[in-house]
């Protein structure tokens, strides 16, 4: 069955049943507008996929399309050190698309979203030539929220989640392979470290980023939005083992994905030297005076040019 | 200049000091994502528009699709008795758009939300072959919201809003002309009356809908969520006389406009017989036992088949 056949009200008559609700939200989908119960202040972004730009749909199944389009934005909202609590989604479908994609989409959204407890709460479908999706997402936070503007020198720069796994399962994609599945599946299903953003709020993080475009571009942002220095010591970042197995395949460094692939969506953060930093965040520098980021500590193929990195 | 010249940086650095920002607003866009302050509950809304689907680039300018943007959403968002707060904005644009173009979407956007308080928080750029703008609207309400589903026999139905402009605007483009612009406008650049809604439901509105499908279909969702039938007494809807000029110029009876266009972005709400109904609504009909819409009082060419009206 095509969606042009089902039609825009069929479509959501079939979807909204799949989507759980929390009990934050007082008012489900289906009227004009969804109601939420949010405590404290309310975290709000927005992203938008486009086929051909950010996605490919030969590389990635609706499931995968679902549980980017939510990752992608829940981690935003982590990063300020707040919890997501509901997306909507905007869908715009070539009308020759079947329903079962449509399914798939919205089990992605589902997988994605239910183990947060965050739900989807509204949505618009529209026909239109290009597969596009566009998710708000909005978060609850009970405490100031970490800007990227906090980190003082002194500070330690520590991340939480992976680092150059997407960057490495793109380049499998692009060779034209589908394994190994592991790296493929970090590109296509990122899984970012929601809980992180708001422990790192509570162990007072200064500053902190979602890892979108690499580390070292995003350590870029934190450092001119506080203008500070961010040092890297390349010798305390952890090259994961598929990361490092799949760089010897190809050849490559794989410390240049660990240091410029985005899409993992790991959380960056500054703390305080004396603070605790929480489970599951590695410290791999600290913030001095100065602009910009620098590597220190290994001479990396290819990211020798980042001392004073400023790519925005 | 063209976008793809300026890049996603660029432009957003070219766009964000234009759009004003609320004391609602702790943190502005240029974050991972935007916080506020949003008392009582959230309300939250988002529409797509696709350029070929929901638009023409050759009939709407950059501002009249700001305009039409940010409108069709704060209007659900004021549907739920709820006032607008926030704005995010998700853009596609083809590479070979001008730069102007999106500085005239965002004066679009400036124009209808400044006069409302609501504030542009949040946005995201990309490139993509096919205009796309999708917006979520957030707002705030400190009471219960006004459903779909509250209608009950002996209510009165009232609405407040154009009725049929912009279906005349849209007759009006799709002949060739480009006048009389006051019909045009009521197409390119719907003027919510949002005030409206929080009003309505202070007044103890029963249930409310925004007409955005037609005032028909519309309250047909109203009468199917509440499980009553609305009649409406055509000799009680006012058919206002650019509208009613055009009908004749056309040969077309304006009541069909009246009563089946949808974009002007109207509210039509149901209250209890006893209700003082707000100023500038205008009570239409009343809600009685049974299920669909029923027009009575008038025989009207087009929309006889609207008894027990049940479009979805």
């Amino acid at each position: 069955v095509r969606v042009d056949e089902l039609g825009e009200f069929g479509l959501l008559q079939r979807l909204l049943p799949q989507l759980p609700q929390s009990d934050a939200v007082l008012v489900p989908p289906g009227d004009d507008a969804a109601v939420l119960a949010i405590a404290g202040s309310v975290v709000a972004s927005t992203d938008v996929l486009v086929d051909g730009v950010h996605l490919r749909r030969d590389w990635f199944s609706g499931v995968d399309v679902g549980i980017k389009a939510a990752a992608v934005n829940m981690a935003d909202v982590a990063a300020m050190g707040a919890s997501p609590v509901a997306l909507l989604v905007a869908l715009v479908l070539p009308a020759d698309m079947e329903v079962t994609w449509v399914d798939d989409f919205v089990e992605g959204l589902r997988q994605a979203t239910a183990p947060v407890g965050c739900s989807v709460v509204g949505g618009d479908l529209s026909s239109g030539s290009v597969l596009t999706v566009a998710v708000t997402a909005l978060g609850a936070l009970d405490g100031p929220p970490v800007l990227r503007s906090g980190a003082r020198p002194g500070d330690v720069v520590a991340v939480c989640g992976r680092l150059g796994w997407a960057a490495a399962g793109l380049a499998v994609l692009q060779r034209g392979f589908r394994s190994p599945r592991v790296l493929v599946d970090a590109q296509r299903r990122p899984d970012p470290p929601y809980a992180a953003g708001p422990a790192a709020a509570r162990a007072g993080a200064t500053a902190m980023v979602d890892v979108s475009d690499g580390l070292l571009a995003d350590l870029g942002h934190l450092a001119r939005s506080s203008g500070v220095q961010v040092r890297v010591d390349a010798t305390r970042v952890a090259v994961d083992e598929p990361v490092a197995a799949m760089g010897q395949a190809f050849g490559v460094d794989p410390m240049v994905w660990v240091l410029t692939g985005g899409e993992d969506h790991a959380l960056a953060a500054t703390l305080r030297p004396d603070a605790q930093v929480p489970p599951d965040w590695r410290v791999i520098g600290e913030v001095t005076a100065g602009e910009g980021v620098a590597v220190v500590g290994a001479e990396v193929e290819g990211t020798g040019g980042f001392e004073h990195f400023s790519r925005s």
